[in-house]
């Protein structure tokens, strides 16, 4: 198995009350509290510690509530090399009414300082060395401007590990232009950075073949409920679930990733990677909680995904890093 | 300056986000987000930490959340007394709306083991030998029964410190039989508990003759932004507050019970216990923390209540602890 960094540099306290009806302006009888140390690059470091690999993580943590993560570092035996900075990482509030209805209240995040921008940026050569591959995924909390980001991705990218983006907006945006092995968006987020309509698969095709002659080696663009479309090198496959009961489709996208490179880095065909890579994602849609709670039901989950080539594709590629 | 023990039985992590306007089933931007170790006993205590005394608190906290209410005992020199039991204390949100509005999501609360309400029940004596004035103030976690309730404050009342409690609903109608020195609930509240109805002012008379006649010595009625009516053994008294803007009216009566120890504590004369007391409980519905920031504003407000008596009173009374 492999030794990977996950940065995550807007880490998030999700705390999820289930209440059977939201009734503003009144006093509401929360049934439970849900309390997850999240953010996209901890949520793939959690399915990625399930798939058998060993785990650092790095990004900002707010010195005034880190308790929530720190157990979590604990439990799950990640590498903490996450840099404190003053005041809070910031709560999301998702508020579950039992119709499925979800209101979401997200906190005002930390303000990051250029001290500890260069404190993280200082850190790099030393935390990538070793590692197999880099997942920055996430957002960017207020401080980290996009020059600093590239920065960032294009000093990671110096490195030997193949490096994985999965963010949105401005961020995706900037961070194509450092063409990483591996970008993860959705098909919104794609059409967003890219400022281009992807509405038809002819579309979104040609807006792939463009970013591979950047130098992006694996495009994963996921369109939720319908799965995904895979652009490697040198073949383009289509993947769909198989329908689940949804109860949270937060970090869904997060556990395609950590699926997508455990496929990768263990060197399995296509298909293989594809099947696990949705089967983790259709999985973490019918529960709260990050990672694979039973393999034995995410492997009846693979067997029941459709995957297909597009083009270009065998079923005995082998889609070694190159 | 006195030693005084809080219990809080049920204390709480309050979570306060403001928001412009809640959008239910929509993501919404948090503007700020203020966390607040709280709960009735625990926010007196805050209070009377600010009048100058000595403060001992006790009552259950959840091991799996005890950092902000660490931190409070820690930065208020507060003894902790706390028992500590599995699982987390409850979470109460409030999603305050910039046109004033607030919607309360309260959180599930500890299901407190009888081996903790033993461990609790064993403590008193060591932890009241000493103490002025012992105060049990808020609602009962899970697992607290209104029999196990009852013995806490008959323990309670057979040590030598007066005993004031300030709780609703099944547990106030249950501790007004042990009859505590001190009782403070609002006008609905004690409505409730002697399920009897108390609009009118004679009404409400007839019933504090009923509880004095039964032992409880002072009966505190607050009644919001109309003030309180104090009955105490020798003297009947209403208090109006100035007129405040409203921040928050969270631990008002919290407040107003402190100001009314506080003073009684003194051996004041009745109309100065009363202004301060009013005066605390107005200070604190224009702010979100607990205690007192600004002493002459305190003082202001004290000048500005309207105190009166309605029977017996005579404004040398003396209102020492009997």
């Amino acid at each position: 198995m492999a030794r990977i960094l996950t940065i995550t540099l807007n880490p998030a306290l999700d705390l999820t009350v289930r209440l059977p009806v939201l009734c503003p302006g009144e006093v509401n009888r929360g049934e439970a509290l849900y309390v997850q140390a999240a953010g996209k690059g901890l949520n793939v470091a959690q399915v990625l510690a399930d798939l058998g690999h060993e785990l650092s993580v790095t990004g900002f943590l707010g010195a005034d509530n880190p308790q929530d993560f720190e157990t979590l570092f604990a439990a799950r035996g990640f590498h903490d090399a996450f840099v404190r900075v003053p005041g809070q990482t910031r709560s999301n509030f998702k508020l579950a009414e039992s119709d499925g209805r979800v209101t979401d209240i997200n906190g005002p995040g930390l303000d990051v300082s250029s001290a500890a921008l260069d404190m993280l940026l200082a850190k790099i050569p030393q935390l990538v060395a070793g590692q197999e591959a880099v997942v920055v995924a996430g957002s960017l909390p207020r401080g980290v401007t996009l020059d600093w980001f590239v920065e960032l991705l294009t000093q990671l990218k110096q490195q030997d590990a193949p490096l994985v983006l999965d963010t949105s907006g401005a961020a995706l945006h900037a961070g194509l232009q450092v063409a990483p092995w591996l970008v993860k968006p959705n098909l919104a987020e794609l059409a967003e950075a890219c400022a281009v309509p992807l509405a038809s698969p002819a579309q979104l095709a040609v807006q792939a073949q463009c970013l591979q002659a950047m130098g992006i080696a694996h495009l994963v663009v996921s369109q939720g409920a319908e799965g995904l479309c895979w652009f490697a090198p040198d073949a383009h496959w289509q993947a769909r679930p198989p329908p689940v009961e949804v109860v949270s489709t937060v970090g869904a996208g997060d556990s395609l990733l950590a699926g997508m490179l455990h496929g990768l880095l263990q060197g399995w065909p296509a298909e293989r990677t594809l099947r696990l890579a949705t089967a983790v994602a259709a999985q973490s849609v019918g529960q709260l909680a990050f990672g694979i709670p039973d393999a034995a039901q995410l492997a009846r989950l693979a067997e029941r995904v459709e995957a297909r080539p597009l083009a270009g594709a065998s079923t005995t590629d082998n889609n070694k890093i190159s």
